[in-house]
């Protein structure tokens, strides 16, 4: 069987190696357009932050590897069409020579691409994004090449917030610029403050409500331009958010959905069943509410990669969705979220009700303790646990897997907060900032 | 309503202080044998350690604020028998006076207490337990009277672990003595010996196979002797572990079981339905076997005082039992467990499977990781998860309250492993620790 795989990120890659171990007489072709395949993605800015660290640190297994597991690796080759009459998938080399490989099973996974805004001056140099290796790789010899002491980041989403803090570890002052007036529109208002809070006292600049018209080249740098306002820099960083690369997609006819990712079904099965797709590119169904989401994250893409390989194979595997479970942090502050936020919860037809308490991240009078912040909410009607953001300095990242399981089992509140979780006094109060959360907001359902 | 209450530690006040907030009318009174109530009795190793603190900031409430709320607090007051029939609860006040006080309901929480060994010298001065913040004091002084360079520690329990790193930080020579020849009987063997070598490696002497015969009082201070084998200390200390305090409930007629524990359905109601019991003198319901267990614990106890304030007010409350979770501290390891462990499913009539892996607390290329080793046990019928153990230095503590939600909803491993988990390179591998136990006990089952 001819297994052929678009993209050689985390999920193609673990496609291809999965498939391959498991079916080793199986023909694994792997297209990427790149010369990096198997990258840790997410460790870019604290690479970026650290000048000794190489930034191939970060490839988790090398084109040799692959090939040596008998892979065939196509680095370089960048997949333009699909003939699904022919089985074909056609592109053409970096050379431009064209080629056309053949395909039983076709895997789709073009993952992701950075927007970029539509402004003059947005491909100056020194005006960066943040995906692939080689954009890690520019950034960091753009710093280390030339004095680089002030840094605009465009938007405020994940990639932002870390490379805001990767930039001030090399001592950059920055400033972060948003057209909207909120920091993280899905964040509840008090938590939101404490990041804010966060943000300032390391140094940096927010301008909410600032909408970037163009980027001028200037004696010194680049400027970025408001209606009213304008901000000089040395290097300017779009992180305003990423949109999958369904193009290759849709151009043949196959199905897409939500934010135009491609749609796939509980087996990562396209509207053609020879073609999958799976990681940033594919869509998801949320565990909460049953419907198809688009949230590009690292786990679901192996987990992704993992399921196609089997389903190709012949071992029938249904992933059941995603939470839209995510952390990250930010200077000294964890930042964690599972499940729908309030707007979401509305919007999916839920009677949400929420509380926002405070904790602390060790025991009544044991020493070193920070708060914690835990926003909380649930469905009036069901009683169902629909969703939670946590904040803190300590405690908050590992804490919200609990809430994850809970809501793929559908769980209540009321049962959530029976639920019997440890306590030692170096890692929490006898209440679980969690329980205490669910308690409180049992009293408002 | 006379609602009286013997214990006033964490059951006890839970259910004093809520009765009365919800219902200001009743008549709440609290027996209590000693002076202290509502302290945080797991903060004293954590407070042995530093002798700056005084003991007292390991009050939560004091008698006093108590009394302020209304509650007829009776500090001092020994509760010997309950006369059922006549609804009345007798006893003898420190100055030995005899005291009779009717209840319409009753609340037993009267704990549980320290096992001492019964061997000759054990009452002698400088062989200590620690069980009331009297104990703590006790010890405290005791440190700080007398140049104390050598302890030894009877058992290896919570306490034992903490206490021992409490004494090193105090500067004090430790050695632990069991008469078992294994560390932990419910740990998985390889995360055994990672603490094992944690204990070592901060000057801990472990003398697993001692059976403790006598204690001697020497010139220079104490000797325990064994068999073969003496040891010499200034101090020692029992922790070979605790039992409830139920005579006062069997003595009355009132059903014991597990372990001697008082016998509560879902309500925390005993065998007689005026009577209620909460905390470390109570048993439990397993949420994972469904069985009866004592395992005594803070949380528990809190959560089963306030469940008894809300049944004797006529609000009826469930409590769906407890999964064993819990987590203690070492040196520099988190170690946690909840659910069954290996010998417990067996005896539970389960056919498990399980398996140990080996991952690291930071992603791939992240500075600063450490390993995290994940025992985890599936039922190979059932395909349910029954129990999770975790050993690191960091992400084991808080981590495992994941499972602890899943054993409540009786998840299988199958279902776990498609748990959406949170990741970020600080905070742990793209496949988190616990996803990647649950995919390798996948594969045995």
């Amino acid at each position: 069987m001819d297994f052929v795989i678009i993209g050689g990120d985390a999920a193609g890659m673990s496609a291809a190696s999965r498939a391959k171990r498991n079916q080793p007489d199986i023909q694994v072709t792997v297209i990427e357009r790149t010369q990096d395949v198997s990258f840790s993605a997410c460790g870019m800015p604290y690479n970026i932050a650290d000048p000794r660290r190489p930034m191939d640190d970060l490839v988790v297994r090398s084109v040799d590897a692959f090939q040596k597991q008998g892979i065939r690796m196509l680095t370089g080759y960048e997949a333009i069409r699909i003939d699904r009459d022919a089985r074909m998938v056609h592109g053409a080399m970096l050379q431009k020579e064209p080629f056309s490989i053949p395909y039983d099973k076709l895997l789709i996974a073009t993952g992701a691409a950075p927007v970029v805004p539509d402004i003059p001056g947005s491909n100056l140099p020194g005006v960066m994004t943040l995906k692939h290796l080689e954009d890690g790789r520019r950034i960091k010899s753009f710093i280390a090449g030339k004095p680089v002491s002030r840094a605009i980041i465009v938007g405020m989403g994940y990639i932002a917030m870390e490379m805001c803090e990767a930039l001030r570890e090399r001592n950059i002052a920055v400033t972060m610029v948003k057209p909207r007036s909120t920091l993280f529109p899905w964040m509840n208002d008090q938590l939101s403050q404490v990041i804010h809070q966060e943000l300032q006292s390391n140094g940096v600049i927010l301008q909410l409500g600032f909408s970037p018209e163009r980027i001028e080249k200037t004696n010194r740098g680049l400027k970025l331009c408001g209606a009213d306002t304008e901000l000089e820099a040395d290097m300017i960083l779009l992180a305003i958010g990423v949109k999958p690369n369904s193009r290759i997609a849709s151009a043949s006819g196959i199905e897409t959905g939500v934010h135009d990712a491609i749609s796939v079904d509980h087996r990562l099965q396209t509207s053609d069943p020879d073609i999958f797709s799976a990681g940033d590119c594919a869509d998801a169904f949320h565990v909460v509410t049953g419907q198809k989401v688009w949230i590009p994250l690292a786990l679901r893409a192996n987990r992704g990669g993992w399921a196609v390989a089997d389903n190709i194979l012949g071992k029938s595997v249904e992933l059941p969705g995603i939470a839209g479970t995510a952390v990250f942090k930010v200077f000294h502050l964890e930042v964690a979220r599972t499940g729908l936020s309030l707007q979401e919860s509305v919007s999916a037809g839920f009677s949400p009700v929420d509380t926002v308490i405070q904790s602390r991240s060790r025991a009544h009078a044991h020493p070193g303790s920070f708060p914690i912040w835990v926003h909380m909410i649930g469905d009036a009607r069901s009683g169902r646990l629909l969703g939670v953001q946590m904040v803190g300095r300590e405690g908050a990242a590992h804490r919200i897997n609990a809430p994850a399981v809970a809501l793929h089992t559908h769980m209540t509140v009321e049962a959530f907060s029976q639920s019997d979780m440890a306590y030692a006094p170096p890692f929490g109060p006898v209440w679980d900032p969690l329980l205490t959360a669910a308690n409180q907001l049992l009293k408002k359902m």
